[in-house]
């Protein structure tokens, strides 16, 4: 097991990585206000892990209330979070009681929503069930549900009190996520580290195959860069907005295709390749570098291609993004390889251009 | 007009109390990261206050998005709230975008809530027409929703930017709903400062007569003993439960009466009497200051009595509250006239004996 701080002051919190995590309860009471839990899960993880940390938990003393929701981005909604709350109050959760999220990105981000808000907050653990969850969406606080009109619109900052990135969780996720989650992964290595995406490059088929060493080392790896961002910039005012490279596009393609159709992962990959592009054509990276992202997200089975949603709908969808500011998109581009930067200054014909090139 | 701050280091904010602030675009604009609002209002409130704040901000430069929801605590709930959420969506209101809440407590807390939320997290500034609102819930920072299992159970600790208290807004208000906001000023005088409540009883009538003078002295000294609390102890970690008084058994008579039935001041008052039965039941009151605060109660035209719920009915609800800890009831009692203390040792006769009373 290796374990990483988010150093984010009196709110810091520990990523522990590592095989069999789920039956460590050492790495789980020591954070716990009061003897009793809310597990938030859903019907495809319940199956394979609900009982497992429930008896972890158990035998530790913690008491357990189970809460399992239904599979998939299309239930991230506000009904979905209300199963929590009426679970919550009908088995007096209280101020004290901590929410453990087991699952994807999906419980990860509800159930931290649901302990920002029950009682005005509650804590909240993490133990990520999927790739992108524990590279992406289980570590840095951010939480919230989608709305018809923009994907994480409502939403908390709220950090968790540990995270536990068990691999071993990995061998039942199916291998449509897996390549979702490697998306995040290669997108660290673009905003970050060129070092890391030569790994990237070297690796993909160990990580295809589930290396275990490899694994580790991505999640790791990916965990660190997350976590140096988030703690220069926990709220997103400045830096942190380079997590979100492919994410303008990627949000768009998720809307524009219908919420669950394309994978966050997928659209974050072909949204990445789109802003390679888009910084191909303002002259910082070279055909070659284009290139290169492009067959690394091949590489990792996901799509290279936008879906040919029209300009249109890409201004309308892109124009609920987080990052508007006085009207002016902003994009998160590369100057180089393994180097972000957030830019207003996109001039529309070079969107327009990379954005017809699919249609 | 006169100004407080409430003491919250980097989340400091002001306290505008006076007549005439509705017409003061100066006191609102230099909180403003953009010229650009969307005020929340009620059907209630729009048509009296509405436009004038609107011509306000415009004049000012100021762009206003209308946002009017229907009246009532009933409507306290997520459908309301995603109202609000929609209409920031249409109109595409952004991070920088500041909410205005120009209401009573309802819309304070489900705009602080709505603000607290959008994008996880835009500016708000409260702009209370009830006293109930000038008084207690426009400041603190405690936002939320009701669910139909209990009362401000679904929330945000969300700090707003200023306050303004027009007190020239009182002369539009209910009498009933006058009178429920002067059950928070008793309060205040209760908890913390005897002189106060001296000055109450003395001055009650000149209160019910919106006497401007005495309204402004009133709304002063209740909102410096608010932030004063609230400055030690923002997100109710230990002394701020005092501002509760009341409130345990108040939100019991407003659940199990249905919400919208009883005012919360309403309910808050014949809670605060309850609490004070109670407290002389421990040997800490009085008969006689029982007595004054029961007189006191009916002299603003408030409830003195809970209705007969019935003791399981009472324990069901108040096993709620958010006060309770590892599954014991925790209750403000005043261990004098204008001190108030939180305590989980009340023995179940005596509170059995304070409540079947009414019955």
């Amino acid at each position: 097991m290796q374990t990483l701080t988010v150093d984010l002051g009196d709110r810091a919190y520990p990523i522990h990585i590592g095989c069999g995590l789920i039956d460590r309860a050492d790495l789980i009471v020591p954070h716990l206000a009061q003897p009793r839990v809310a597990v938030v899960t859903n019907t495809t993880v319940a199956p394979l892990y609900l009982d497992r940390l429930t008896a972890t938990l158990q035998a530790a003393g913690v008491a357990v209330i189970p809460i399992v929701l239904p599979d998939g981005e299309a239930y991230k909604n506000w009904e979905t979070l209300n199963l929590i709350f009426d679970a919550l109050l009908r088995h007096r959760a209280e101020r004290k009681t901590t929410l453990i999220a087991l699952g994807g990105g999906v419980v990860g981000d509800m159930t931290g929503f649901a302990a920002a808000c029950y009682q005005r907050g509650v804590p909240f653990i993490q133990v990520p069930t999927t790739l992108l969850a524990q590279v992406d969406s289980s570590v840095g606080g951010k939480t919230g549900i989608n709305h018809p009109l923009g994907k994480n619109m409502i939403g908390a900052f709220h950090q968790p009190k540990a995270v536990l990135a068990d691999t071993d969780t990995l061998a039942t996720l199916p291998a449509r996520e897996l390549s979702a989650g490697l998306a995040e992964v290669i997108k660290y290595g673009l905003i970050r580290d060129a070092d890391f995406l030569g790994w990237l490059e070297a690796n993909m088929a160990h990580l295809l195959a589930l290396n275990p060493d490899a694994v580790a080392h991505a999640v790791y790896r990916s965990c660190q860069i997350k976590a140096e961002v988030v703690a220069a910039d926990e709220r997103e005012g400045g830096v942190r907005a380079i997590l979100n490279l492919g994410h303008t596009f990627g949000h768009a393609i998720e809307a524009g295709m219908g919420y669950g159709n394309w994978l966050h992962g997928e659209a974050v990959a072909a949204g990445m390749v789109l802003a390679a592009d888009v910084s191909r054509r303002l002259g910082w990276l070279t055909d070659a570098d284009v290139t290169r992202v492009r067959a690394l997200v091949r590489a990792a089975n996901l799509p290279d291609r936008a879906p040919a949603l029209g300009f249109a709908r890409y201004l309308e969808y892109m124009g609920h993004d987080k990052k508007v500011e006085g009207g002016r998109m902003r994009f998160v581009l590369l100057k180089k390889l393994g180097a972000a930067v957030v830019t207003a200054d996109v001039p529309e014909d070079v969107l327009r251009a990379a954005l017809a090139q699919n249609d």
